[in-house]
Parts: C-alpha cells; sequence; structure tokens
C-alpha cells in the first residue's frame, strides 16, 4: 500500500516530498469565536500558477469572512505527501484541500473526469458543465463516499504537448517514442505505439538530457521554464491534447462543511469561483512572458500534424469508454461529460475559434 | 441634452423604457444594522444572461454578508432608464449600477476598453487583462472623476456577426449593406462601404423583415433566439468580430464604497470576480441550446469569409488608432490594451486556438 502510494505519487510527477504524514496536533479547545482551519495542498508551498491558486482561495476566505473563518495553507510535505491530500481531509486531519482530481482515480475512477481528460473539455466548457450543467452535482455524488465536498477552485487553461527530441512529422514518429507522460494521456501514448513513463518532477530534467525518454509532457510556458526543460529538448509541441483545461479542485470535509454556518459555506464556494477565474487570468499573464523568453531563445515551437492528434484522438474516445465500463458511477460521469461536450462544442468552434481562427 | 440621452439610448438597442427618473425616495434612518442598497441595471428585469447576472451578484453579496449588506436590483425603467445608470450611481442616487462600459462613451471615450472593441480581446484575454495586467487599474482611473469604482462583473464570451438578408461573399458586398450596428462596430462598418444603423431593439425585427436593413447584429444564440430574429432573415454570421468577448460592469459609488467596512469591501471585490465567472458559464449553457434550435429550423449559419475579416480588421485598427488620439487617458488605456493584445495573442493562439483548431 505504502508502495503503491509511493508509485502514484511519482506518477504525479511533482518533486517527491520527503515528508510523511505528521499526524494530527490534537485540537486546541479554542473560546474565540474564529473558526481555525487548515488547507492542506498538492504543490510545494507557492508553486507558481497552482500554489499561488491555493494562496489567493484561503486570502479571499480569510477577507471575506472578516477574519472569523481564517484558513491557513501548508504546502505538500509540510503536513502530508502532494498525493496524501485526499485521505487527510476525507479523515478530518484537515478541513480543506488544494489539489487536482485525477489524482484520485485510484480512489474512484470517475474523479479524473474532474479535472482534465485527453481531448475533453476547455477550462471555459468545463466551468460550463461543472455549473450550469450536471458536473458539480456528480462530482459531489462521486466524492460522497469519501466524506469530501467538491469545488471547482482554479484552471491551468490549455496546456503545452510538451518538449521532444524527436520530431513528429506523422504518426509513425509515435512508434517507441519514450515520453513521459503520466495518466489517460500515457495510456493513449502507449495504444499510439509509444512507452509511457511516469517519472518524478525532479528526475525529468535529467531523463530528457541523457536520452533515457525522447519528449516530456510538464505544464505550459510558465511552469515549464522554472523548470529549465527548454535547456533540455529541441522542439516545444502544441496543443496539450491530453490536459485541455485541468480544473483544480478544493475538497472540503464534509462534517466540518455542514458544521459551518451558512452564510461561511457561501464564503466557501464563492470565493472558490472567484478563485477558479482568477487562477486561468495568472496563468495566461505569466504564460505569453515565458512564450515570448523561449521565442528569444529561439525554441523550435511546432504544432502536432492533424494526423497525429487525429490519431490520438481516435484512440482517447476509446480509452474514455474503456474508463466509462470501469463502474457505475464512472459510466454516468461519463455519459454527462461526452454529451455536454457534444453539445457544448459546436458552439465553442463557432464563438471562441471562429474568432480566433480569423488571425491563424 | 435629453435628446442625445434618447438617441444614445436608441443606439444601445434596448426596448424603450417609458420611465423616467422617479427620483430617489427620501432614505428612511434605518436603526438596524443592516445596509441597504439599490442596485440599478442597463437590462430589464431577469433579462436572460445580463439581467441574470446582476441578479446573481446581488445574490452572491447577500449571501457572504449573510445579509447585513443587502442588495435589491432594479430592472431598467425602475428607478432609470438603461442608459441612466452611470449617472445615477455617480451621484449616488443609487450606490451600485450594473452595466457594459462601452455605453459610457459619450462621458468617456476610453471607457470602450473596458468592454469590448473590434477585432479585441476574448473574454479569458479581458480578464488576464484586467486582473493581472493593468487593466482595472486603469479602469479606475477612467471612472475617478465620476466617483465610481468599477469591477468587472460578467462576459458574454463571443457574439454572433448577426443576421443578414444577403450573402457576404466578398468585400465588395459590404458596400451599401443597410445594417444595424451601432458604437465603434458601426463605424468600421461605414469605413468599409456600409451604412449603419443604431435601431433601438424593439424596431429591429420588423425593420429586419421589411427590408429597412440587410442585417443587424445582437448578440449570441440565446438572446438572439428569444428576440426571434431567425424569422426574418436568411443567414446567421458568424464570429462576432465587433464584440469578441464584451465585459459587463458593476460600478459603484465611490463615497458608498469608501464608507463600508474592509470586509464588504472584499464582499463586493470578490462577488463580482465569482459573478464573472457565471454569467459566461451561464451563457455558454444556454448557447449551445439556441444554436442547435437554429441548426434544425436549418437557419444557414456562415463563417465570414477571411477577406471580409481581414478588410474589417485592418479598419477597426485604424479606428482604434483615431479613439486613442481623443485624449490622454484614452491614449494611455489604448496603449495598455494593445500591448496586452500584441503580448497574450500569441499564447491563445497556441494554446485555446491551437487546441479547438484541431476539430475544424
Amino acid at each position: 500500500m505504502k508502495n503503491n502510494r509511493r508509485k502514484f505519487f511519482k506518477s504525479l510527477g511533482l518533486a517527491a516530498a520527503g515528508a510523511v504524514v505528521t499526524g494530527l496536533h490534537s485540537k486546541k479547545s479554542n473560546a474565540s469565536e474564529k473558526i481555525k482551519w487548515k488547507m492542506v495542498t498538492s504543490w510545494p508551498k507557492n508553486f507558481p500558477g497552482l500554489g499561488a491558486g491555493a494562496e489567493t482561495l484561503a486570502k479571499y476566505i480569510n477577507k471575506l469572512s472578516g477574519g472569523s473563518l481564517a484558513v491557513k495553507v501548508f504546502g505538500a510535505g509540510e503536513l502530508v505527501p502532494p498525493l496524501g491530500v485526499f485521505d487527510f481531509v476525507s479523515s478530518g486531519g484537515a478541513e480543506m484541500g488544494h489539489s487536482g482530481a485525477y489524482y484520485w482515480k485510484g480512489k474512484t475512477e470517475a474523479a479524473q473526469f474532474f479535472s482534465s481528460v485527453p481531448f475533453g473539455m476547455t477550462a471555459q466548457e468545463m466551468n460550463s458543465w461543472l455549473y450550469y450543467g450536471d458536473g458539480l452535482k456528480l462530482w459531489e455524488k462521486v466524492y460522497e463516499d469519501f466524506d469530501l465536498v467538491p469545488r471547482p477552485a482554479g484552471n491551468t487553461g490549455v496546456q503545452m504537448g510538451g518538449w521532444f527530441n524527436k520530431e513528429i512529422n506523422s504518426t509513425k514518429d509515435l512508434n517507441g517514442l519514450k515520453m513521459r507522460i503520466p495518466g489517460l494521456g500515457g495510456e493513449v501514448l502507449a495504444r499510439a505505439g509509444g512507452t509511457p513513463f511516469t517519472l518524478a518532477g525532479s528526475e525529468i530534467f535529467t531523463s530528457l538530457q541523457t536520452g533515457v525518454i525522447d519528449a516530456t509532457e510538464w505544464v505550459g510556458p510558465y511552469n515549464d521554464r522554472a523548470f529549465g526543460l527548454h535547456k533540455a529538448a529541441e522542439y516545444y509541441y502544441y496543443p496539450g491534447w491530453h490536459e485541455p483545461g485541468p480544473t483544480l479542485e478544493c475538497i472540503i470535509n464534509r462534517q466540518a462543511y455542514n458544521k459551518l454556518s451558512d452564510e461561511h459555506k457561501s464564503i466557501i464556494d464563492i470565493a472558490c469561483k472567484a478563485a477558479n477565474i482568477d487562477m486561468i487570468s495568472d496563468y495566461m499573464s505569466k504564460n505569453y512572458q515565458a512564450l515570448e523568453y523561449f521565442k528569444q531563445e529561439q525554441i523550435k515551437i511546432k504544432k502536432f500534424p492533424k494526423e497525429v492528434l487525429a490519431k490520438l484522438n481516435k484512440i482517447s474516445d476509446e480509452v474514455l469508454i474503456e474508463l466509462s465500463q470501469k463502474n457505475q458511477l464512472s459510466n454516468e460521469v461519463y455519459r454527462s461529460y461526452t454529451n455536454f461536450l457534444k453539445r457544448v462544442r459546436p458552439w465553442t468552434l463557432i464563438s471562441e475559434d471562429g474568432y480566433l481562427s480569423s488571425f491563424e
């Protein structure tokens, strides 16, 4: 079990946090009116984009409540390792967590639909499904057994396809491609003939530089630049077909949530919505700057050939169908997700894409 | 002056509200702790999308404050006509308003950049500029002289190009085109050889049906369907090059805002952010349904030819440069807006468009 967790943690690609669960300090009985909550996160403290988003959410809650609900953020490894967040909040060790739902596929397969799936929804489509479709309702249902209340609390926007030392000119170039790409994206690559790796973040740079792997995905220009990946690869490919708009989550322990006043509940719900739009706004403003830097450094930025994307898309459809067959809940979420996507996408193509394609 | 206002109001295209300013009832001196605010809006009560967004914002503020800051929404014409919102909130008649900044170009030319300009930013780009660029800071500066504090509070997403009874196959087809299109979009059409009309919403349908005009823009499928425009036109064109991501605004009377506690100020600021993401999520979920309806009705949905968009884009650039020369403040906002757009767009084309274009 411990080994499994470590393996899973590695697949996440976060720098390995040596810390173990430090356990719960006995709760002080506090006579003051202030409610003090802990938020554990899957990101190193103040990690650009994701960690900043957790801090923003906590700041909003603190401000909205005038300090009567005070949330303190803990970086990955401070109280629990990055992938200990779900269990720790579920058991009430912390009242709140900030993470990504696809990390919990080992708990419940359906979780993956609430962050991002290959060739899935964009950020705006996800938000529409979550807030105005059945998305959030289903997410609550999926997390119910774990005593967790989920809320969308951020989005990175469309990620990048990754860093490559082999040019991808046709689907043939996927054959034997050794690429660091975890999760469903890795499954898709494997079926396309490649060999997916699940390296931890700290191992990526050296593996790419020494040729252990030919390619790696990470996040987008902002986070990728900080990792120095442009110093170990020749080509930077887009789009990030495997993660076209990952939602980040705030999870709240259900007992803790239910004990709150209606006002405090609203504060959490609405603060999460504000944090959601804030994170993608942050990412956009930083991603374009990092992209400019890569251009100055004469990084070769390339788009995957249409043929390659079409093949990966077809395989992704198959992978998602298999995911839907794992259990009844996965099936229910799959049907809602794919139905919404099938219906909303024609509008996205006419509106967002219809406009942006006139600048291509 | 009264005539000018009526003319301007007409150009907005909202159903004419017969109501005049009913004046301020003398404020009750209220011994209770509750702060009661009025929000006047430019939309008919519960108008789909826009009016719903104003209600959502008020609901958030009421919930977040546990009722200690209670905001009551007034539809257009209830206290002031749609285009009386700016003056009424500026003078303190109501503490708060919900509208669109481009309606106030008669007050200050620079305002237009804070809603939408032809070939300008998308919703996500706008939010990034407003929250993480200089956008909101500049908006506050522009509204300072009017004793107003602005906050982004919604977005419709990319609008539609409009309803046409003449096919647009080349730039030549813009010659003599009689189209209802107010504001900067109308200015661009005029320079492209067309004749822009500024009809009120209530006049559009009949004018289109009887051939007084050849074409009209409105909003997008959701609002357009409610207006029945598909019954008076043959073609539905996209994209809405003239309004690619209009931000809606919440404006707050500065004296009223400054009197609030820090907690109440935060409640307004963060509620506006949450309302911002909520409105576009609402619009997406409704627009795709209306689009499906139009397809069932066999409406001919067409994209403007590339050549036409390129010409309109070129003219738009010229129109914006002229706008920037109107005064020093316009110039400052223009420079910030165009600089941000020039820098963020390459990232948008690689991320959002890079992904979506693989489905074209």
